[in-house]
């Protein structure tokens, strides 16, 4: 029986989900694979803390070069996240003819291309799977399966901290802040929650995604992000008053020309499957030429879940091994020289559904001259709620309006918010209505 | 640049849609795989019927045959359905050795075990995506992604046309026949519909899944196969007043001894995802000791989806090809050699919660009469109904019960339908409540 070596790099949470899945189904994996999984080592710069799991203590090292460097070893798996020193590790790993199997979405978002085309040239894969939707099989699906189609719309709720946030908020009617302190001391969300609550990691993973369903490079820089920092529950809660709620979306959409690559806070439709997507859930749904909408939902995040999802790269690898063959896919679906460069199409230029709420001094007449000023940039409302009037001074106006150009959108906001009688810079929130 | 021939037997709607794709959608197919596909005959007993699109006339043929014995020919493509002639042309295809992709779940869930068999002797793929959950990268997931997983349970709305049944007959509240009726007007349903209805085609679906998920092989004649056609409106809408939605569920489940594999109607949390798959919508749900809770939605049926998926197998083989090896998976995720035979655990002991419908004349004391029944066998009542009465002279009870053994709920629903007091046989449909 043949034999894959591996060295695991990383032996945080999802290292040691791994070598979970390595001693609880090893066999199982020997069964479907033919192929006799051997763990080589493992390297971390913490190798005394306790995992919660039994590991041979000669398998554990600081060295990471050691394992990037050992010639017997056949695949790395890259679990350490961050820029660097993982781009080298990675680098290395392939420079010396290993497979890699990673997790690290940010370092792919940003230097993919280097890695992949780094990779098709040394012949070694590149596997990703857990980079995007915990154990959710996104990666291999648009790549493998799906392969046969041309993607004109790819959704996600792709993190799971602003997720659980944003669902606490709602169930529970409480204040971003305080929900995120909890978030914290659960261990929901990170002592810097930056990269998760602004968005950034969910524009990662989106970057990947809008590579791989489109074809195409994506210019990380240029990616929309806006996180949920800003939101309040009462923003929650006037969704729910019109059908709708509230989620961190990352959305990448293709006219065949040029691609949207956003991620912001989105209404989306309350009966909805992607409304449902609650708590630490993930979901993503594409839609193909010929597939159709298809929706794929599970664990996006999670030491046993995200193990998974790096498992099944480790499978795929395993399977090329025992078909003596070195490389089955490219990393992107497509080889690098065949990716397009679309262009992104500029935030003024999108055309989405608002919710827009406005804080007033509750006076006669503010909402006709909002409306004016809506009416003037081509806005036309939908619904609107003006809530019982409280003694307060400032009082909220919410509405939804038609389909609008953003640029539009922004000019009318920019002129409202300068009445004496607005109280407050008024918060635009996007709304994704074409679900089926 | 490497060619793959493929020759295609059943020009039907599928057959159709899968030519439709190459047409359109060739040159991803290329730029993805970096293998031509070349189109090289396709054979069906009628070749002149108008399928709406472009066929050069020359690959047009009646004689099947002459593809499976075309020395040129590397990829069969079966879509004509049913036993035979299939089983005979797959098994010849095989003993060619050619490829075969095929979305016949009627048989591979009777035969897959010699087709399997077969090819892997032969050195070849037989893959088929297509034949559940039309195009819902539902198989190629499981035997590859998240194939380091051992499965608990998978649950799926597998019948598209049932699915849809059932969808209309609980907006409309209008009867199983009369929807049935416009259903095969509308093309949603076949002439003779007995196949879906009765739930024949989601127990073929059912078996293959089991089988992959479990690791084990599936007596097709032991699943309980339980269709729709006894269904009322009325149970509809007392199962929505209950907060469930009635589905045609295929259950397996899996205690590390013995499977539990069943097709029946099937309440399903209205809150949960699985009740929000409507229409000709199919969803599965699979739940891993790693990825926990996995689902997948999307169309379950038609020409373009199910092409979909057919070419999807397509890739496989042709991503093979170009890494010049003939086969990377077995067709059941494992060597058939090390597929387990785990008994099918019989229905009267499998253990679930009931919803009851009792039909009885409107007299005092019916109710503490089931009652009395119900608790003799250990069946305890969660909640009930007992509607206004009108003037007719038999009226329904219906109740939910918690947890309890089927055994012990025939027996007593047996017993129960003796009363003089009930006027027709009482109707039991199951409830899967341990979703998340």
């Amino acid at each position: 029986m043949q034999t894959i070596n591996i060295g695991l790099i990383g032996f945080g949470t999802i290292g040691a989900g791994v070598v979970k899945i390595f001693q609880q189904n090893g066999d199982l994996l020997t069964q479907r694979t033919g192929v006799h999984f051997a763990l080589k080592g493992i390297a971390d710069l913490d190798i005394t803390t306790d995992r919660g799991i039994q590991v041979d203590p000669s398998l554990l090292t600081n060295d990471a070069r050691a394992l990037l460097d050992d010639p017997q070893i056949d695949l790395i798996i890259e679990l350490i996240g961050g820029y660097e020193p993982a781009r080298s590790f990675v680098l290395q790993a392939i420079a010396n003819g290993k497979h890699v199997v990673t997790a690290n979405k940010a370092l792919l978002a940003l230097h993919g291309e280097e890695i992949f085309t780094k990779a098709e040239q040394a012949g070694v894969e590149v596997l990703f799977e857990a980079a995007v939707g915990g154990g959710i099989p996104i990666i291999s699906s648009v790549k493998e399966n799906l392969g046969a189609n041309r993607f004109s719309s790819v959704l996600g709720i792709l993190n799971g901290t602003c997720n659980y946030i944003l669902t606490r908020m709602g169930e529970e009617g409480e204040a971003f802040d305080a929900v995120l302190c909890d978030a914290q001391k659960q261990g929901y969300a990170e002592a810097d929650p930056t990269f998760d609550v602004e968005g950034i990691d969910t524009a990662h993973k989106l970057a990947l995604l809008c590579g791989l369903c489109f074809g195409t490079r994506v210019d990380f820089d240029q990616i929309y992000t806006e996180g949920i920092s800003k939101l309040s529950a009462l923003d929650i809660e006037f969704a729910r008053q019109f059908g709708y709620k509230l989620k961190l979306l990352a959305i990448g959409k293709f006219d065949g020309e040029r691609i949207e690559v956003r991620v912001h806070p989105t209404m989306v439709p309350f009966e909805h499957a992607m409304a449902k997507v609650d708590g630490v859930f993930n979901g993503v749904r594409l839609e193909g030429d010929f597939v159709g909408p298809v929706m794929l939902t599970g664990y996006g995040a999670g030491m046993n879940a995200t193990a998974s999802a790096v498992m099944g790269d480790v499978i795929a690898v395993a399977r090329n091994l025992a078909a003596s063959t070195a490389v089955r896919s490219p990393s992107m679906g497509c080889p690098q020289k065949v990716l397009a460069s679309y262009p992104i199409k500029p935030m003024d230029e999108i055309v989405s559904a608002y919710y827009l709420r406005f804080t007033v001094q509750d006076c006669p007449g503010v909402l006709a001259q909002i409306a004016g000023v809506l009416g003037k940039h081509q806005i036309s409302i939908e619904s609107m709620i003006q809530p019982h009037r409280h003694e307060a001074e400032a009082v909220p106006i919410v509405l939804m309006t038609h389909e609008a150009m953003e640029r539009n959108v922004r000019r009318a906001l920019e002129e409202i918010d300068c009445f004496e009688l607005v109280r407050e810079k008024s918060l635009m929130v996007r709304i994704e209505d074409n679900l089926q």
